[in-house]
């Protein structure tokens, strides 16, 4: 029986002292949205320098803009007043040379045939530059001038510019 | 003009020694993902205790299951051996009493009619509940009987259960 749930429940117990945040504002200070990877060795605020109310941080599998991201980063704008976007793909994604059809098979033998697709990709840079175009032609985004991407490389603690922004 | 990104590079060569995880494992030694929002005020790693190798996290507006969330849990099991899931919404949310039509509205203003909906919502444990529901009864996800749905309040920095599982 898993029992992570509980121990997390007794850690934040012990800890709500140091997680209450009151009177910090649910708008960003410093006005800037961050998508990445689910990926387990990813921790964003020590990587990026966040502290609590700086940043949104969304993050998915793959770190990919889908359209749920881009619902996302425009609540983060409409509502919430970010103008500025950071996406963290890296090396070692569990979706890098996934393969869709090996997937797709397995959800349908479960009797599932979903909507949407994995997301596999094998040129991870490319896939980066792909997501950066779409952020920053989606008309979703009031703001779209200010769209970077990074790439984190696990092994060496690296962070690398994909695609700077044409100036 | 906005400077996170550069101020964000700069950081992380600062701290590549400390970023770096040589060896650690894609795969979540914990076997859990939490799904969560992508509240400035919420850092998942000291409010439950997670390292980094420990989880997969997902981060959306709301920490609702959209489909996307649902894409990356199963991604989360059926590729990277996850078996629990820990939803953590929050008081204070954006999307707490925000309005579907006026979004929409200002969408339409900027020309863009999307496929998908803000997730507005009034009932906050009425959607959490919900979520729960849906994750326990989604067949992309062949680990679908540890899912537990907490509550963070960052004024208080309290953390509670909602919807027990049944036992």
């Amino acid at each position: 029986m898993p029992k992570n749930a509980d121990e997390m429940l007794e850690f934040a117990a012990a800890h709500a002292k140091d997680l209450a945040a009151p009177g910090l504002s649910p708008r960003p200070q410093r006005k800037v949205a961050v998508l990445s990877c689910m990926d387990t060795r990813i921790d964003l605020f020590p990587m990026l320098g966040l502290e609590r109310g700086d940043a949104h941080v969304i993050r998915n599998a793959g770190g990919l803009v889908t359209d749920d991201a881009i619902r996302s980063l425009s609540a983060s704008q409409r509502l919430l007043g970010t103008e500025e976007i950071v996406v963290v793909m890296h090396e070692g994604c569990g979706l890098s040379g996934a393969s869709e059809d090996d997937f797709r098979r397995q959800l349908a033998e479960d009797g599932v045939l979903p909507n949407w697709r994995l997301g596999a990709f094998s040129d991870l840079e490319a896939t980066l530059h792909h997501s950066l175009d779409r952020l920053r032609t989606a008309r979703e985004l009031p703001h779209r001038e200010n769209v970077r991407g990074f790439v984190f490389d696990p092994e060496d603690g690296s962070l690398r510019e994909v695609d700077a922004p044409e100036r």
